[in-house]
């Protein structure tokens, strides 16, 4: 079964606002197995607005029209496909008597345009945060649904009623069901080459990759029947993919947040972190922070730009900066043992580096140091090599998350050592 | 002249990202007052897309498709569109060379599908923040324009190349101007009000307003002649404006960034900053560091997230806290004071508050207090009661703005002094 989504609007064809819509239908049509095979956006201009419903009609199962249902001269939807349809519009009664108390309540003019907000095609669709009467027509084995595009309304109202209709209407009885890997420091190519030999022994879960700033997505995709617990295959899946990839892995689930990770494994290990930050200037105690509850594992900590802040802040020996370099492996391991003594913390992480665009000492912009002291422990150091067309705020954002992932590493190990 | 917007991608047929590529190049090419007639997202198929590009060149001058040129197998776009528009494949050399330089640099190995990135149809849009390249083709009076998916990849192409080049292919004269003015701390509504008589004096010029996560912009816009000097026009607007909103006013730019205001004002008149982060975390110094040659103006500083830290890091007397609170005035102005002295800096700014969720110390959530100390001045410090229904982050990155803010006004100030 597949479907097409038209929006309309004279605002979203001048990109003045996105288009949040059309995706947020997308994924829940697609959950069930509905294939979106295209979405257009057009004006608010009937003559389109119809043709691109004769079209639709021509190619989708389903067809949705999006937006244009307001009280103003330019909201024409609803009359354009009445029209393209050859169907009367209708008014019901009840939302008019509703309009007419918050007209007089309000104390506002009522205006013979306000009655379009009352009319609908075919059944009603209710619109429980606004005003605009929602509509859906059946045609044979075609269903056309046409939705008010303020955001709020619009995704309550799919929620509600146009997915259980959709679902009753077609006896869908299949749905999608996903699972989100994360990995860092891996080339997307290299990853998705290794899992060529997983694809080929579960052919039923799709994989794809996706590159996003902070890290690569792989999403594992299965269509099973709605009863049906395909979390024992995603298991299996997974526990092929880390087989080969376990160095890059971070962790799953469509909301993963590396930071949020980190911390609850510091709460949960009872460990205080902290960290001397030179090029990411703050951002990586910063992301810490972000997360609730930070406080429990985070006193406090430094941010040490220029060379003199290392000697007069933490202490650091001004020759083994200049015997080593600002960007080294020794200037990193210093700042991560001496902030982390400073604040007796369990864990301090050193970040220093080339954000550019200039580079420094010789080095290029992405080359980075990070550090990572644990108490009792000797420091351990990971050079990046980021890649030279990355931005200034790039290659800081991956430095704090390579940071998180080396602090994740340590946390790991640990678990495996109390075992 | 209309055009058409193709994207591509699985990922976006899905709805599993928003497309914002598609509203991006629809308001530039409004700007120069190209009609988008339709904005149309496929799948990575390239039936689909061979069929969308002619449905395209039936409908349109300007036919872009944007999307799936990267690396893997499921990125068959720039096939489809040589198939479609029946033109060879081209291979540029110094790309494929320098794919090949960055490959062996980070010691990936090389795949076939790499080759990819390397080619294009017609003639070569390059991409200076990744790896994919664009192509652009001139068929009699329409073009067919051909962009990566990575939105900041897309954007800088459409910006730097796409639109200077279709400016000068179709002799465009009559362009859209705009200023945006940006403001902090005033509601919106409040402004627009005091605006009216603004709009009232200068018909021509429109304003409208936008809230932003860090502040309120207004744009003023006028449709005119290339050539014509809109710039006065704009200057009176704008003077009319500041008369009654100088207080909130930040600057001006499409790209404007209040943290690069404030670093380049502090290396104008030659002063170091810093500053003592609770419940900001270290946001504030690492969004001075965001702004390329900010080692110049800050040295270091501190993150002080437990009241134990303030009293070890900072050497605040632990009586003043107790006494005055954690989120409270004289904690703010301590923080500044102190942290500005540890590094001999010329300012400090201290944060204390509360992000939320929850409250502390019978403040709710929102409550912060900003300190600023500069050398040889008492400290001053202000109050912010920002919104409840704002979550953790945006609390934090107002109370960085706010911050930002009270060091423009100080540096201000300055130089009226020294006038």
């Amino acid at each position: 079964m597949n479907a097409e989504i038209i929006s309309v609007g004279d605002e979203l064809q001048r990109g003045e606002i996105t288009n949040t819509n059309s995706a947020f239908l997308a994924k829940k049509l697609n959950s069930l197995g509905i294939i979106v095979k295209s979405q257009v956006t057009v004006g608010d201009d009937p003559d389109v607005i119809i043709s691109s419903v004769h079209e639709g009609k021509r190619q989708a199962d389903l067809i949705f029209v999006c937006g244009g249902l307001g009280p103003t001269a330019d909201d024409v939807t609803l009359s354009a496909v009445a029209k393209a349809l050859d169907m009367p519009l209708r008014t019901d009664i009840s939302t008019w008597q509703h309009l007419l108390t918050i007209f007089v309540q309000r104390q506002i003019d009522v205006q013979p345009e306000n009655k379009r907000q009352a009319q609908y095609v075919g059944k009603l669709i209710p619109n429980l945060r606004g005003l605009a009467l929602g509509s859906w027509v059946r045609l044979g084995k075609q269903r056309v649904i046409i939705l008010p595009g303020p955001p709020s309304e619009f995704q309550a109202m799919v929620e509600q009623e146009v997915i259980p209709m959709i679902i009753k209407e077609f006896n869908i009885q299949k749905t999608i069901k996903t699972r989100a890997l994360h990995f860092l420091g891996r080339p997307e190519s290299n990853l998705m080459n290794d899992l060529t030999p997983v694809m080929k022994a579960y052919p039923n879960v799709m994989i794809t990759s996706y590159v996003k700033p902070t890290n690569i997505e792989l999403r594992l995709t299965s269509f099973a029947n709605k009863q049906a617990d395909i979390n024992a295959e995603f298991d299996l899946v997974t526990k092929m993919i880390l087989e080969k990839e376990n160095e890059y892995y971070l962790g799953m689930g469509n909301d993963f947040s590396l930071a949020s990770k980190v911390v609850s494994l510091l709460k949960q290990q009872k460990l205080k972190i902290t960290g001397a930050e030179s090029l990411t200037g703050g951002l990586f105690q910063s992301t810490i922070c972000s997360v609730p509850g930070a406080s429990e594992i985070f006193d406090g900590g430094f941010i040490i730009y220029a060379a003199s802040a290392k000697v007069k802040l933490l202490g650091i020996n001004p020759t083994l900066i200049e015997h080593n370099g600002v960007v080294s492996r020794a200037t990193a391991e210093a700042m991560a043992e001496y902030s982390r003594e400073r604040l007796d913390a369990d864990i301090g992480l050193g970040f220093t580096g080339v954000a550019g665009p200039d580079s420094l000492e010789g080095n290029p912009a992405g080359t980075v140091w990070l550090g990572l002291a644990r108490k009792g422990k000797k420091p351990i150091s990971k050079r990046l090599r980021l890649a030279g067309y990355l931005g200034r705020q790039e290659i800081r954002l991956l430095s704090v998350q390579y940071g998180l992932q080396m602090v994740l590493r340590e946390l790991e190990s640990n678990r495996t050592i109390v075992r």
